[in-house]
């Protein structure tokens, strides 16, 4: 059985430290974003490995849209997962062929399903109403039929931990309901004899394997039954793409081993053996699963203050970079290391309890409360972990701050 | 008794339905936002009126930094209160004269200080530890004294029904705790004698003027006990500037009037006089209270659906745009309108219950949930009433999706 691999903290100092050494950080310069290329490359390659070859792993861009990576990834023969016409448009531009391209949306206007249809990008609609938009426009354009067209479902198979990344509750704004609508979902694959694939999505962090399962499983029964409806009715289409998407818990936790692609993979497979038996062509989604745990900031100690006997830092990272993590305290978390002034990992028993601080005028920017570090001076750096998803992405401009430079290792051979 | 004044609903109506006729709405746009800029005009007058005429009202930039209207604010004579050394620059950009800037951030760093200084910039220190800092950088630099240099004090009054707006709880990471540090505070008078200016916040939003008045009153009787002291060891220096940061309540229902500046300023005058006999120099630093009622947004609905029972609309604007209405939904509030396909407003006395999506790829992207509103058809329009502060100025780029575009009322006197 494969672990889940970590980068572990002394790779972390390492690099750190020859950031330090080398001179990498630029005066005027506060934070900065470590992305481990190498690192990126074994979770795309486990991810590759665990799945029949034939899979696309549409990667989800709004996980980390940042174009160096984007581009350097389109080599490693992955797709991606647009949510947006920008999106879209980056995603293009950086190299994907548009087979390799799946847009979600629940926001789609007619010109964008227009554009993506002229492109020839895999699409799946949010709705029965988007499915009439689709109609139309093939009516009237001269498109060719895209690799994929499909609809998502909302299996209805409730909510995760963290209800703001649940996305199949009773009421989701995603999808067509499954509960609700069954035989309506059915039709619609008989009415429109362009729809070849379905989507589901169950959610991101905070739902366990065992629900994604069970949500996947759920949807696989019904486009089990829609191929035979279609069958029966002598219609010529087929469902031949199932894009589960949702991704894979990870962990923020050093503690924590957290969920490995292979027992996923193995669970899906045994609980639903044929998802793997060539009926269908499989599209992944994930995003965080491959992002989150591949990149670290490091962000200076400005101050060090103590309010009625509690001692407080303030970094240079906060609500505009851990936007959720300030938002929603109580659903997130990320561990946090301490380094000296000259980059020099700084351990100790004897650890003090430290409200984290961002550089925002705005009282809720705190990254973590009530964190055990050793004795912080100004001038010493920390160390968030496991930031390299949800963060840059959804970066929020508060106070007009400059965003922290991102590094990639010098020592890998993946120069990006 | 002066009233509140809001933009009626009539004039967004009617500015609006302008918009659509004039074709303002361009094609391939889905959302704007709109300023009413003679409305601004007249908050600011109204708070300039309101006070005494030597008072610099220093705007808040983080709640609006559109820079147009920086720069357009800079004719009526108000200053700009900035908390970055982004926001810093931008104000001198704009025109506002050095003596016109307030810099208050809890994470200036020395290179941001020195600037301050050297540009002549007010400055409020937000810790002892940045006290020292910019004794030292007086000592060695050849600066010239900027009009005011102060201490932020947190007068720990509580906080107000928003937390994360609440800046004067026991434990804030803003200033320094008047309870906890009242004797180190004045002895940091006494030392520094180039202090010549107090600072106090309390809080923006969910903060009643009581509290606000209560906060500022203990911050007084400090600067007069500290003065004190300062003639008692025969310093030079007194606090001549008193800097009243943190804002007025706005409202953001229709049935509510809000708090009007004037009320606010009698109250201040009573219950504080020696705030208005001339031996302060009085700053504010109001932001909400001035943009926020100033502008709406207009975004087409672009799907209408329904979840088990529930009515869902998909509309352009979300938690990029109203972030911590999606975050934290419990604490803020917006009257929504509606205006159908054509620009003319809807309304009925049967009306429906929706939820209101954003069109991000996220399932907490709720701008509001259970809204009335008559019926409403893919195509229509939603109004978003008060979106001027803490909207544009705080976007997240979730989904690499593109701002608004910005319209500023076309029948105004004042262009920009």
């Amino acid at each position: 059985m494969q672990k889940q691999e970590r980068i572990s903290l002394d790779r972390i100092a390492q690099i750190t430290w020859e950031a330090f050494k080398n001179e990498e950080l630029q005066k005027g310069e506060n934070a900065w974003v470590f992305y481990d290329i190498d690192f990126l490359q074994k979770r795309i390659e486990r991810l590759k490995a665990a799945f029949p070859a034939n899979t696309l792993h549409a990667i989800a861009m709004k996980a980390n849209p940042l174009t160096d990576i984007l581009n350097w990834m389109t080599a490693l023969d992955v797709g991606a997962e647009v949510a947006s016409l920008p999106e879209l448009k980056m995603a293009l531009d950086a190299g994907y062929t548009p087979n390799k391209i799946v847009f979600d949306s629940p926001c789609k206007t007619v010109d964008e399903i227009a554009f993506a249809l002229q492109k020839g990008i895999r699409l799946n609609a949010d709705s029965f109403e988007e499915l009439h938009r689709i109609d139309e426009l093939l009516k009237i354009g001269n498109y060719e039929q895209p690799p994929s067209l499909g609809l998502r479902i909302n299996p209805q198979t409730g909510t995760g931990q963290i209800t703001s990344t649940s996305v199949a509750g009773q009421v989701s704004k995603f999808g067509e309901p499954l509960k609700d609508f069954r035989e309506k979902i059915i039709d619609a694959y008989l009415q429109y004899n362009w729809l070849n694939a379905i989507h589901v999505h169950i959610g991101s962090q905070g739902c366990p394997p065992d629900m994604l399962v069970k949500g996947i499983g759920d949807v696989v029964a019904l486009a089990d039954e829609i191929n035979e409806a279609l069958e029966r009715n002598k219609m010529p289409n087929r469902i031949q793409t199932f894009d589960m998407g949702g991704g894979l818990p990870v962990t923020y936790h050093f503690n924590d081993s957290g969920n490995p692609i292979e027992d996923y993979q193995k669970q899906l497979q045994e609980a639903l053996p044929q998802l793997f038996d060539g009926r269908y062509q499989l599209i992944t989604e994930f995003g965080r699963h491959i992002h989150a745990n591949a990149a670290w900031a490091l962000s200076r100690v400005e101050y060090v203050k103590e309010v009625n006997g509690q001692a407080i830092l303030v970094n240079h990272l906060g609500a505009d970079f851990m936007l959720r993590e300030c938002y929603n305290p109580n659903d997130w978390h990320h561990e946090i290391s301490l380094v000296d002034a000259k980059g020099n990992l700084k351990t100790s028993n004897q650890t003090t309890n430290y409200h984290i601080a961002g550089p925002l005028c705005f009282a809720g920017d705190f990254i973590s409360r009530g964190v055990k570090l050793p004795k912080v001076e100004t001038g010493d750096y920390l160390i968030i972990h496991d930031v390299g998803a949800y963060t840059l992405g959804m970066w929020s401009r508060y106070n007009s701050r400059v965003e922290p430079r991102v590094i990639t290792d010098s020592n890998s051979k993946n120069k990006i």
